[in-house]
């Protein structure tokens, strides 16, 4: 694969990353290096200077999504409403991301249940990311003093991620549920 | 692939959908009707003797491990258990189902996530096993003269999957994370 004109390196990058997250998405994991490359128009060679093993291109394609998911859902930092509607606002997003519009439930766990590995590269960068919801919920946990804001935000996650399951499995809108049973629990735990 | 002595048909059947749960487990549900048939010792004209396509295989394959992971959960239908101590029950069975012991988290949800569409057979499958266990809660809530119990089933489902996720995603066990959030839940809905 030569060109006249060769692109610079990031843009070889950028392009497998897109080839990637546009395969994984909509063939899963399973998708061979062969047909990385050959979306991606870039030859293996080029893709191992870039990249020491498929399983990193993995692991950076999940970490490269991750700004985007993550602003899909979390309310902006400086926004002035309590924790309980910060919180219910991550709930409410992932009610608007609906099957309809092409959503497949959480990316993370999608690829951790995918990738089989609990070492694989990119199942490390997914349990980093549901670490970061659990911390952003524990983060609001305790600033409205909830008793144990770690328990607390655990159980947010757990509901969040059996949401996203629901929306996958039953392939229809979350009608409510997920910010009805995050808001039950968080009465349960005094955060008013 | 010829022999002195052929296999009955149901056995042929029971090799081709074995090869398939295991591979299906450890490789995914990528795996393609070569390897499938290679592992069962079968040939694909057989294969396809049985099975109208490798969609249909899955089905199948997950259908006949439905009832198996159903006993692992639900309680004996002759208990005379509490509705809110049968309900438990299964979040108890769930957090006993360790990674440490190779639990990869619900296989119904994982397959769902894998086979992309909702209409595949293997999907259906899925959610026909995910609205079993709703409805196992549901009946319990309604015997617990729940106020709501369609609404309380479909949380307990939904928190039942975020567990069987964090399980996959975190690589650890519970820690007791699942009963106390069903427990949250039915205290809410009055179940004692």
């Amino acid at each position: 694969m030569t060109s006249a004109t060769p692109a610079p390196a990031a843009s070889t990058r950028d392009r497998l990353l897109d080839a990637a997250a546009e395969l994984f998405e909509r063939e899963g994991m399973g998708v061979g290096v062969e047909a990385l490359c050959r979306a991606a128009g870039v030859s293996k060679r080029s893709m191992y200077q870039l990249f020491d093993s498929k399983d990193e291109l993995v692991a950076a394609s999940l970490e490269r999504s991750a700004p985007h998911y993550r602003a899909a859902l979390l309310p902006p930092a400086d926004d002035a409403r309590s924790p309980r509607a910060r919180i219910l606002h991550v709930f409410e997003r992932l009610e608007s991301l609906e099957p309809a519009h092409g959503f497949r439930g959480c990316p993370f766990v999608a690829a951790a249940v995918q990738l089989k590995s609990a070492q694989h590269p990119g199942s490390v960068v997914a349990r980093r990311q549901k670490d970061a919801l659990t911390a952003f919920f524990q983060q609001e946990a305790e600033r409205a003093c909830a008793p144990d804001p770690a328990r607390l935000a655990r159980q947010l996650t757990l509901v969040f991620d059996g949401a996203s399951a629901r929306s996958v499995v039953q392939a229809c809108d979350l009608d409510g549920l997920a910010v009805a049973t995050a808001t039950a629990l968080l009465d349960v735990a005094g955060v008013g």
